[in-house]
């Protein structure tokens, strides 16, 4: 019958992909591999980030491909969408080792990942994978408003809580960026004053300052969605008062035009608390933010 | 590069379908075809329905292909999930047309369509394909809280509130049966008693009654989630306090078995108003009760 | 009895009037007209503006007659709130046709028209109507996240998606000025930049820089309020993160006083994604500020 | 102009009524007459009930003026609704004294008061001032899932938990029927068994078998919601799983055709946790039924 | 200071103690012990079960101690709430030693336990530890939608899914008794049938018949909140439509007075999704009327 | 047994504390003593603000102990949280004697009060108790969007609205300092202007500015949460838009540091209102950083 013919021109194409609006149809043919990683029970206060990537997709459709603040359209990024991974519910050793090979399949292919969370632990298994690559080149820029550098959390390493501190362990810790922190345990603070790029409080006006130095070497950013004021962002695990506004990220990717950007995560969205769904479409426009210019 | 060997395996395959459960891949092997219709502007109180395929196609991961009611499973249905119809927003006529066009395309292929609404006005262009190829053989099964009989409603010919009064323009009033209508005005009560198979309030016992003398006939089903209690279907555009218990529907589609259905809508489900997705879940699991009866 | 004497006394008066606070009892002796117009069936995303005008009448006794800003009272505004016309559901002709009577009536009648949405096609039919009045001597002043100047919108023209370009194609397009515009197609920007004066981004700098160019001219205000950044207004149809602060419409109309203005609408408030009710009483507030200053 | 002619008919009448659906326009034309009394302060757990009164009315649109069940409409009754008394918040006593003065003007003026709560608390002003008139021949009829028999609540004796234990103190306690109580403690089951006619957890049994007993006297129907499962009504303040389903109610309505019903109540909607808005139906229907039968 | 004389008895007691309404003060003169699990990793579809137990027992104020059903009052039960274990958040092997341990603990104190979930795999090691006491004696009732009899889901064994299957490989399969499942694989159903004493669909009526039998035994209870319908209990992982009445658990549980009940659980609420908290009210009432006939 | 050995290690000891986080374990070694009055009677329009000082404490352990702005730490604050008074519901009144009978006994002690409402009423019995004590040398620092300057509100004198006119009968008005009022009738600006030290719309400047005036006197700072703007703070009774952001809270405690503050209270948070819970969250965390410059 006509099946193909008539009736797939009244179907709405879109709904039937649900891949991040502008995905193209094909791995191959593409330079950045976006992957979902619907990981969240290493999270202690709300879970629900398990549902992000799919939300995340699915909302995407309600903003522009193009983007007026640098007047490209995502229709000029070769990028694929291969949906989220299927990890095993409550089972962290194996969602990691899990998150870690996806990473290390699109990384051998020469292709750069950016990874829809889940949690912030998954930055930790790409990270790794990232710097087997790069080695001790890898700079990691890290946006959030919780410094996550918690020896262990509630008798766990592997928390979300840890994530950079984990890093840390292979990652030499000068070549890591802290930006917008604003909460943390006295003993964070002093650690990542000591060891870490540490930039409390404030994002764009420091980001600005470092991004000379950043130009040689390959970067990984991992933004969890907090860095933003919880009015803007209400929809994640650990809402906490007092962080930058949308506009700030948006230009902060401006300013990190030009850099070698390798790989990239945006982390912590959760569904279940994101009122009106807003939250969800500012990753979306986040990531089409960012895309646009790696 | 491996994707299509070994990420594949790690991605969510039922995530990437987005088509309801158990959908085959192939419209052309299929005898039962699922269709969207995400239209509700015809609804004057709470408009949302336009959600409802896609939610019920999502939630319908939730519950088992199996049904331990029939011991069946909706592997041995042969059925595919087309997905939702393209309908230009807030144009009725248009909307009306396009539905139209899909029914028809479906029975011409020899199969049968089941409709996912929307609003019950979708029920319309449905029923008068249906009735273009079986004539008045064709009996038509309305399970609904509201009668839907109303010559105009704010002015509107084209309105969820008079579906089934446009259907009895084509249809010989006599071949409709209602069942658990329990709201409309004292002339819908009227009328129908005059003209139609009327079985206001109840649904279960009157539609037993009347198996018989349907069993010749083609038989369309149209059910309005609403003949449901809102207990157990709040996300609905009109809920009336007073309607029947899910296992109502549930043997009401067993008695139906050995009928000759050859096609069905469910409609009026509104995700907006879905508490906790309860009624959406609902909808996909009578959705699977009927297919493995037709 | 003494209804009218005792018991009256007791009642809530305010709650008996359903009009928005402040408003006389009389059309005749208003020169400022009040209508709401509840369509929304051209709206793709999340229907709901159709409750925008009762919800925002409902909360405005939430907030006072009395503006600090500006040192002003309600009550030295003469105006009258006639409620909302009554639109045939789904009907998109029928309901651009009704509005715009409406809008004649009020003009002809030497009043200026305040409408409150429903979706932002309703502009097309009142500005329809000051044109008539006001010639090519009128100026439109377009608030709003999305330039709306789609050609078509998944096939209809008569969408809240085109409603500037509808405008364009009767009023000169020099007529016409945008601001705050931060989502829209290439081909909208490009279009925009050529052919209207176009401030994206910005709001309240532009909008000071033009003041006097249009101080001669009669100036009819559309607001649709998604102008504002999400976070200030979640409750509506299309969230676009980074948007202008409250306190910038407020000012903005400050900077308007003074200016012929002979009309305005504020659209696309949508009451069920409202969280909390904020976004209706910023409505409220921004209609209370722009009636001090008309 | 022509305000009052043409655009009268364009505005949506009934919106701008806001009294109950088919409420006339005059008290004195009236037999039977609605208060509300939007009073929750003695609430200890969920305040909100004094919302309801407008809840109701607002939904009771959503539903017809027709009762199928008995073959009757709303325009057959003339009653009136006066809309809300004004009490100051958080004053009981004051308060108490308006809803009393209330209720002795209408039963001055020969009419039968429906009061909507509201608490349960306003349900005490009203039965003395019903007992004033009416005195030992007076007969109360409560459904409801709590006794409300206790001495005090937390330090007060004006409580919506002792309400029933406050009439007792005016009212022959042989005069109060309690039916379908499910919940309080110890002393108030032992006290309500040994002094009241107390049918516990049963609605529809006990009140038909004491149909027969009441014909000769003056009754006063008080009703808290909760009465209703809460799978039904989760809309209350103090929800108490295992209540009994509506059509009881309905049913129990229709038992009570014939009695001499002096006037009643309905409490304890609360739309603050009125999830889709089902409770408040369920009572706007529970209203419409109780007048159809007065 | 007089802290302790008169401010504490202005404190609201209850409120300090976050304990079960009625909880005696001390473990040690407590027959009965509450022990919360707050692990809800291995769920996949909605996590967070983790917050039911607090929150059981914070609505548990809002119900009475005293149940008139069986005439019996919380103040007559020696039992003791020791609050949630600290579970390391998504580590399912440590969570379930920990569960374990706690268990052995109070059994070894020849007290009985009952658990609050968290998701249904808590009932393993809780069921394993009671099973070491009582050995083949031991009988299981099982309340629930779901036969979790999954070999495995999603990759893990340890699952929700999963937990009867886990619970058969050390206690007799014969001593399983499953009351109210409809959902599950046709092999889940094959397998029940073959292998337990299984009885789909009804919960009361087969419950009864088997009481005799299961008098000589120790028993323990596992309910899954979701064998109540989604109407009554929205509050939960994975609603599934068709399930029975709150009454007839309250029936249940008397009946089951008299058998030597050695523990029970109550897992699955899930405070999310538990619109106006009427899940968690069900689920306090369930353990009310549960340890007032332990 | 073991229980206080094993077991209690197990258990989360924050949870079983449902003190403030940080609170120490007894009154008398502590000088900061926080109180919640959960009283919200007088509230007109949206009622829930006595359920705040509980919620308050239960996000407090969502947030840091240590405030990485003034690098300090709860633990270095002696401060007792001894809960929620118990008050007569719906008796204002008595809800006065109450707690200013709390206040009188914290001062009298020589220990700083911090209360928790609770609606703004909660403040006038605290003043008046602390100026008890200090007489006309205290200075009262009001941060608030509205006024609260009525005469009454709805016929009470006893309103939220008219709290600190109330403060103005016995505390020199010319001690009273408002920030940030940017509503009200033009009665109370005008008499703010007239009477009080008034700076309306900003906070932190005009705090600044005064720093140097109040440091020889002791103050008391009362901070309605609707000082904020409701995009960060939608949980409140009467949100307004155009207020500030949380730094410049955050920065005025600061810039208050060195004061003699001798109390403070904080009220208005609305938890049933509150999305998210980011509302309470930020009370949490501005009652941290008060407690940190006290």
């Amino acid at each position: 019958m006509r099946y193909g013919k008539e009736m797939v021109q009244m179907l709405k194409e879109y709904r039937w992909s649900n891949r991040f609006m502008g995905s193209r149809e094909c791995y191959d043919e593409s330079d950045v591999i976006m992957v979902g990683a619907p990981m969240d029970y290493s999270v202690s206060y709300r879970p629900g980030a398990r549902f992000a990537p799919q939300k995340i997709r699915e909302v995407s459709y309600a903003i522009e491909e193009y983007s007026p603040y640098v007047d490209r359209d995502l229709s000029e990024v070769r990028f694929f969408d291969v949906g989220d991974l299927e990890l095993p519910m409550g089972n962290i050793v194996s969602s990691l080792e899990i998150i870690q090979q996806a990473a290390r399949e699109v990384l051998e292919d020469g292709k750069k990942p950016i990874f829809l969370g889940g949690d912030h632990l998954i930055t930790y298994p790409v990270v790794k994978e990232v710097y087997e690559k790069y080695g001790d080149q890898l700079r990691l820029l890290h946006f959030d408003a919780h410094a996550d550098l918690r020896e262990e959390y509630l008798g766990e390493r592997n928390s979300h809580a840890s994530v950079i501190r984990l890093c840390s362990q292979f990652l030499p810790s000068k070549n890591i960026f802290q930006f917008g922190i604003r909460s943390g345990t006295r003993e964070e603070f002093k650690w990542a004053g000591e060891n870490l790029n540490f930039y409390p409080f404030e994002v764009l006006q420091p980001l600005k300052e470092v991004i000379d130095v950043l130009k040689p070497y390959p970067v990984y950013i991992t933004l969890d969605i907090d860095v933003v004021d919880p009015a803007y962002a209400c929809g994640t695990g650990t809402p906490e008062p007092g962080g930058c506004m949308p506009h700030e990220i948006f230009q902060a990717f401006r300013a990190m035009k030009g850099l070698n950007i390798v790989g990239m995560d945006l982390v912590e969205v959760n569904p279940v608390y994101d009122t009106a769904g807003v939250t969800s479409i500012l990753a979306a426009k986040i990531i089409r933010e960012a895309m646009l210019i790696i």
